[in-house]
């Protein structure tokens, strides 16, 4: 196509936070007054309409450390011409994540990864909107060597190669149609963490769990952590709702250390958690086998990976089974070129794949990877969802469209992250409508 | 003592660059065109000249990432008096690592954590000079419960105790007078990397590795895995300066897959590599793990940890035997407090610590801990040594003292972190003296 040869002229950052931690959406045991928030990337191109829309989800202060970080590896994108960049994709992932006065305070985790990711992201958005297709078609068109040709398999070669991740693709070709069919229409199926936060009281979570059972969810994740007599009551609140033969899903955000993890689940055994999320250090790996070891015997699973670095960190955890469901952030990782290679180790190891979702933007991506996951990867939703938190999608263009408690496929050309103007104009830290009137009332 | 009252009331956070790109000094198969560079911290008090000066080392355009998330973090150190901080070091680290909003762009990792390292090193500095002590008698002559309050125990519990921490250190309390003699006479043993830069040609590894040790050096370190021939010339080389009696470390500074690591290493075997420091990803514990155990019969042992994120991967990394020598950095971990979290952990699993250095400022921070680990907890120099590169001395106030390539145990007050007025004016980026020369050429 023609628009391959277009030029990157610059990248715009901009700094967008949702004053959330007014009521307390997002609270958990380790962030008290999240405001979601995240940092906005858009591409532009010389003598072309046509952009890419990034982001990469952030918590309010954080936003202006990961803002600056794009700033500082944006010089590496423009003059690049789109050629340049698809057609080696993981040749330029690799100059990002290895910019070498840069790499230094990575390397590929923290603030940086988090800006590569935007980045990244933007990118993905931009090859899509040229292909006129939403990303997970993009995705799932492209043949096996050519999505492989993305993925930068440094450090990852002892558990999958290149070569592996091309047979591996092979083997779905011929189910690739009926598979689309039935994501355009049944979708992919959710959790949702809606009445699990721990800021609100028991009638909101009551209320909120009885909402969504109408809503046709049939899996519930709650916050636990603070407080082991209040996560009683809260389990049992929630089970006597959704009753027993629904999913209970638990998570601790990391409050806890290894053994006080293994103890403290076992006082929740009784409820029967589908898993215990974020027992401890996301760092972990060992912890966290150790910790799924201690509550085999109880029927309790771990998940983690929404705060998990990079593929290394993944592939560590895999490997030895430190996790049972991988829940990859769209985010966290360096963009759709490394989140593949996580799906390849999945698969190759045989681990379900639950993505980290909620915040701003990251129900719209994750729904991309995943239906691709079930169409060339995996061909399994069994223990499966994708986490569903209903915020801040009415800010998105392409907002996500749930049916019966599933994701359905989106028809939209990108990654489904592009901003209205309004938002923009209201959200822009500090100096967006909302923003102006808040700080003022602050001071 | 009545300063402990004193109200900090600002941090000055200065973008510091040297441009030691010019001339390829610290270049390695990772880091082609490095400027040694630092976020430099100056905490201010009211009412009083006694300033902190902390910094964390960083390369280049890095630096402004980090000073940006200084700033973020600064708020919650101002308004504080010496009291509320020294009196619960650990709970105000804890503060610092958990700040609800920034906590997300970490945890514990990259540039926030390395924010955290300079404010931290800077208050560590404040408390020495307070106490009118270098920072290694500041730790020595505290009392064992008073140093262990300044460490978070969080996510290591499982390896060692708050309770464990003061049983190790009050063993050693009757030898402290022997030791320090030993430390201000003889000093702390050296290794040096200066010869063995990438970007070096063979002429100046030949006549640097003579002069060191001419200077009394027995341990050099050189640089690998670029090119296996070039390697091969190399430690050839330098076997024949140094002869076989003396130590060769070798250091792939992460550019190795997992096997290939062991396969490049089995093919320097003849040379007798001492260690193989950063062989492949630095977030790898289970590949490290492999790869030590892959070089245990050709007596190749595994080093890692200047990019070590922090004490829950260097716990793993020291569970499992996948490291030998633990690399702490200064500036890597959050400041003081953690390190002494790595050293109560190492010593419990009888792990030798050889800190990074070089760099900007590393020699000047890691001399005091080494030689608190000396005194307090190791008590013992075997298959110990200090980094050493003779770089960036000259601009710090509190230059380090080599005798005989050992260490002489600092004499100044504090941390010996505190920048010459003339390195500032000179080198703060873009406008230093230096810079505005530099930059004005390159237009």
């Amino acid at each position: 196509m023609a628009g391959y040869g277009l030029v990157i002229t610059s990248l715009d950052v901009k700094d967008i936070r949702f004053p959330t931690s007014l009521e307390a959406h997002g609270s958990d045991a380790m962030h008290g007054d999240p405001d979601y928030s995240c940092a906005y990337v858009i591409i532009n191109l010389e003598n072309s309409d046509l952009k890419g829309y990034g982001l990469t989800f952030t918590l309010g202060r954080g936003t202006e450390v990961v803002t600056r970080a794009v700033h500082s590896l944006s010089y590496l994108a423009v003059g690049k011409s789109l050629n340049d960049i698809y057609n080696d994709f993981a040749g330029f992932w690799r100059v990002i994540t290895s910019e070498s006065q840069l790499r230094w305070i990575g390397p590929e985790k923290g603030v940086i990864h988090l800006a590569t990711a935007a980045i990244m992201n933007a990118l993905w958005d931009l090859w899509a909107r040229l292909e006129n297709k939403p990303l997970w078609k993009l995705l799932t068109d492209l043949p096996p060597d050519k999505i492989v040709s993305t993925v930068d398999f440094r450090y990852i070669s002892d558990v999958v190669t290149k070569e592996e991740a091309i047979r591996i693709l092979e083997k779905s070709q011929k189910m690739k149609k009926e598979r689309e069919e039935e994501m355009r229409i049944a979708g992919y199926p959710a959790y949702t963490t809606q009445p699990g936060w721990l800021g609100y009281k028991p009638e909101k979570v009551r209320e909120l769990c009885k909402a969504y059972m109408d809503k046709g969810f049939r899996a519930f994740k709650i916050k636990v952590g603070s407080d082991l007599d209040s996560d009683r009551e809260r389990c049992k609140m929630v089970r006597n709702i959704i009753g027993w033969e629904n999913i209970l899903m638990t998570d601790a955000n990391q409050v806890w250390d290894v053994e006080e993890a293994i103890e403290w689940m076992k006082n929740l055994a009784e409820f029967k958690p589908y898993w215990i999320e974020e027992p401890t250090s996301p760092d972990d790996v060992l912890g966290h086998k150790r910790i799924a070891e201690g509550l085999a015997e109880f029927g309790i699973k771990v998940a983690t990976g929404e705060m998990c670095s990079n593929r290394i960190m993944f592939k560590q955890f895999m490997q030895i089974n430190a996790l049972h469901f991988c829940q990859i952030d769209s985010c966290r990782l360096g963009g759709v070129n490394e989140i593949l290679a996580v799906y390849f180790m999945a698969k190759k190891l045989n681990v379900p794949v639950c993505p980290h979702a909620g915040g701003v933007g990251l129900c719209e991506m994750v729904q991309h990877l995943q239906i691709f996951d079930y169409i060339c990867l995996s061909g399994t939703k069994k223990d499966r969802y994708i986490e569903y938190v209903d915020q801040e999608h009415e800010h998105f263009e392409d907002t996500i469209v749930m049916r019966n408690a599933h994701y359905v496929a989106p028809t939209m050309p990108g990654y489904s992250t592009k901003f209205k103007e309004s938002t923009i104009h209201d959200y822009e830290y500090p100096n967006g409508n909302v923003w102006r009137k808040i700080l003022a009332q602050r001071i």
